[in-house]
């Protein structure tokens, strides 16, 4: 903790779930921080927070950011809009506050910061007024990817990243319109999610991982998969490289899936 | 080096650049490991091999796998794909030679192993016949946007990773039809990707990245890159989140770019 200078803000990739997937570089930080920040929803810690929870130093300042109770409003709902956006106003103020004070924030983003974190909403409003740099994180679909030992993209493949939440035509377009997919968002949208994937011939390859790289992950393929359950951390992977040595038997998925 | 029993292959991901940017991951296995191997130009180490040279045990047996002569044939020509497919046949023997003596053996892919890396051609010729792990890395994209200090996809956006190979009417209807996008394998299709981006309008957002989180890193908006001059090392961002609060004033890239 400084003086009078302005303290820096971190945004530190914690990575899908595994805590031996930070970076050397995120240990580093948070050992150096002065106050650890983090989104969360009321009552939890969020999943950032357990990413880290053997590293920080004990009695560190910890500045939780708890949601407003967003869940009974429809998302594209002006007053949801409103709340987020006052809140994530108010967090950037609280965080704003220890950086005036000369501390150094860092604060906690699943997997990737900039890749659909959280922290991007701090970043936006904050990394014009102070010093700020982000620290990136294995992703969740490379975490998910490379446990199920799947090589996703290869040579002059594209990849397209689909929020699971579009509509069912558009959803279908696209994966009908690209050697490798992921899709992210999955939880009540994996009925759709399947109906799209069928539609476009793509359901064959396509692998379901749940809570990937953490204690309790799971992976299916996922026209084998007997259930529509899908918990928040889930994905879709859909490999690209058509014409791989060996492609029909899926290598890597061995005694995985 | 134990005895009889059959070693370990694991693909290490060393990410973009940085060796602070390694995961704890694969700076334990790293340690661990009886053999490193990686793949190289002919009288080069790599840079995935300078990324961990700080890192590896001294005197740690070492196999670099040397690519043939290559630049002067058609990529698409019969001769040249026979030649790559021998060359990943025998390197796959290389290793596994050592993985039948007991070996664990490290195989160094810059980035994410399994995102557009070499490592790919060994695991889908070896993960089959012996047990075979993947330590995901930072991807070269998520070190350059963070470096960038540039939110690269929010909320529902859709991302396309696409090759800077393909040709300029396909590069462009693909970016026309997405909130944001990655550019990789730039080089010399610079001018082809600066084009198509101008005629899909997203030219004027684009950034341009260069050796990301190397010593030697440089950005620049593309439309006011001077050249189209670009090393292997180099890609183009095209943030989406369009109604991103500030969003006009390119937040975090005050001073950077
Ligand atoms: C708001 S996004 C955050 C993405 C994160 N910043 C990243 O870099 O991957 C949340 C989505 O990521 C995916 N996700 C996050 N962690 C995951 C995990 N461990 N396994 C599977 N999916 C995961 C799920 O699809 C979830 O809906
Ligand atoms: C064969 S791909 C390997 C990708 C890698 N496996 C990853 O996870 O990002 C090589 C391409 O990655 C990009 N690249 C790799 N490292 C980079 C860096 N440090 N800065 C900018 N671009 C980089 C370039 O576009 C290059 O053409």
């Amino acid at each position: 903790m400084s003086g009078t200078k302005t303290g820096k803000l971190i945004g530190v990739g914690t990575g899908p779930g595994d805590p031996e997937l930070l970076t050397v570089k995120a240990v580093r930080a948070l050992g150096d921080a002065d106050v650890v920040a983090y989104f969360a929803k009321a009552g939890r810690n969020g999943n950032g927070r357990a990413v880290v929870e053997g590293i920080l130093k004990p009695g560190m300042t910890e500045l939780p950011l708890y949601y407003p109770v967003t869940t009974e409003i429809d998302k594209d709902h002006d007053a949801y809009r409103s709340q987020i956006t006052d809140f994530y106003d108010a967090s950037a103020e609280a965080v704003a506050a220890h950086l005036l004070a000369g501390r150094t924030v860092a604060v906690l983003s699943e997997g990737d910061p900039l890749f659909y974190g959280s922290y991007m909403h701090l970043h936006v409003r904050l990394a014009g007024r102070f010093p700020a740099v982000v620290i990136p994180g294995i992703t969740a679909m490379s975490g998910c990817w490379s446990l199920a030992g799947l090589p996703l993209v290869q040579g002059d493949d594209v990849l397209s990243v689909l929020p699971g939440t579009m509509g069912e035509a558009e959803l279908q377009r696209r994966l009908a319109d690209t050697e490798a997919a992921v899709i992210m968002k999955v939880g009540r949208n994996l009925p759709k999610i399947r109906r799209a994937l069928a539609a476009a011939g793509r359901l064959e390859a396509a692998v379901y991982v749940e809570r990937g790289t953490m204690k309790n992950a799971a992976m299916v393929p996922l026209g084998e998969k007997p259930d529509d359950e899908a918990p928040y951390f889930s994905l879709v992977l859909v490999p690209g490289w058509k014409d791989r040595p060996g492609g029909k038997d899926r290598p890597g998925l061995e005694g995985k899936v």
